[in-house]
C-alpha cells in the first residue's frame, strides 16, 4: 500500500474526532508513535523533495521531531528543531519568532541558534500537523531572519479547511501534505478528493 | 569507525564545556541533530537490546525523541514519548510522575496516556543525557504505575560523575551508555577508562 493510503487508513481506523475540529491521533503520531510508519513518511518526503537541493530539515519541538528526523535521515542532511520557550528570554544569539497556539490559547517564542542557519542554506520545513499555520509561519519568519531559502513544506496531516493551506499557497511556497482532511463534521473524517 | 568512537570524536570536536559541569552538544544532538549519527545510535541500541523482548521504546520529550525513534525503528516496535506539563493538570487517564530539573530548577510532571502501556509490555527507556537521573527516575515511576517490566536503559551521553549512573545500578536495571564522561574539569572532556 502507498504511504498516503496507509496514512489515511490509520487516520480513519485509529484517529478520534473531538469537538472543535480536533483530530486526535496520539496513538500513532504524536504521543505513541508508529516508528515504521514514521520511517515511511520520512522516505516519502525525501522522495518528493529530492531534487530541491535541501541542506537542512527544520521543524518545531516536540511533535514535529519524529517525521522531520526520518526525512533528514532519508535526505542525508541534518535536522534542526526550533525550541519553544516563554517570551522575553535573552535572545541575542537566536533567531526568534512568536507563535500563537489556538489549542492552548497562548503565545510562545520559537527560536533557532544563529550558528545553525546560514544564507547558503536551503531548508525543508516538516511538521506533523497543519491547521492555522502558526508554527509554519514562525519557521518562515525565522528563515527570513536567517536569510535562507525555503525549498518547501512537508506536512503529515493537513486540515485543509483551516487557513494554513491558503496561507502557504499565497506565499508561493511548495506544499506537500500526505493526508488532506476536507472536514471533521459529525465526528467523521472526510479527505480532500 | 565504531559508533561509540564516532560519538566520542564528535563530543571532543563539537562539544563545548560550560561552567557548572554543562556539556553543550546542541550542534549535533539536541538542537541541530546529525540525523545519520542518530540513525547509527538507534541501530546500536537495537543491537545491544535485541534479545530483551522489548515491546515499546519510551522517552521524554523533546531531546529524547530522536535517539528513541531511531532505536524503535531498528527494533521494529512503537515509540512513546512522555509529555512534560505543569503539575495539577487533570490526570485521570494518565500515568504521571514529577521530575525535577537541576538545570532549570523547576519541577514538572511527565505523563503517558494509560492506553499505551499494558502489564504485558516490556519497555526500553532511551534518553539523550544521563546526569542526576531525574528523567529516568520519572519514567521508572511511570513503568511501576503501569506495571510494565523494564528491559533496560539506553543513554547517548552519560555524565558518570553525577548520581544517575549509581541510581540505576542500585536499582539493578541494565544500563547501556554509548559515551561515558568521567569529568568535565578545566573545560576538558575526559571519558571513563
Amino acid at each position: 500500500m502507498q504511504i498516503m493510503d496507509l496514512l489515511k487508513k490509520r487516520i480513519v481506523e485509529d484517529g478520534t474526532v473531538l469537538p472543535g475540529n480536533v483530530l486526535k491521533v496520539d496513538n500513532f503520531l504524536n504521543h505513541q508513535v508508529d516508528a515504521q510508519l514514521m520511517d515511511k513518511i520520512g522516505a516519502e518526503f525525501a522522495r518528493l523533495f529530492k531534487d530541491e537541493k535541501v541542506t537542512k530539515v527544520v521543524t518545531v519541538e516536540s511533535s514535529g521531531i519524529a517525521p522531520a528526523l526520518t526525512t533528514a535521515i532519508h535526505l542525508g542532511v541534518p535536522l534542526i528543531f526550533a525550541r519553544k520557550h516563554k517570551s522575553l528570554t535573552l535572545t541575542d544569539n537566536l533567531y526568534t519568532a512568536s507563535v500563537y497556539s489556538y489549542t492552548k490559547q497562548v503565545s510562545n517564542d520559537i527560536s533557532v541558534d544563529k550558528r545553525f542557519l546560514n544564507s547558503d542554506d536551503r531548508i525543508l520545513i516538516i511538521d506533523d500537523f497543519l491547521a492555522n499555520g502558526q508554527a509554519v509561519q514562525g519557521l518562515l519568519e525565522i528563515a527570513k531572519l536567517a536569510d535562507v531559502s525555503v525549498a518547501g513544506i512537508g506536512i503529515v496531516i493537513e486540515k485543509s479547511f483551516q487557513k494554513g493551506h491558503t496561507l502557504i499557497e499565497k506565499a508561493g511556497i511548495r506544499l506537500e501534505s500526505l493526508a488532506r482532511i476536507a472536514s471533521l463534521n459529525d465526528g467523521k473524517v472526510t479527505f480532500v478528493d
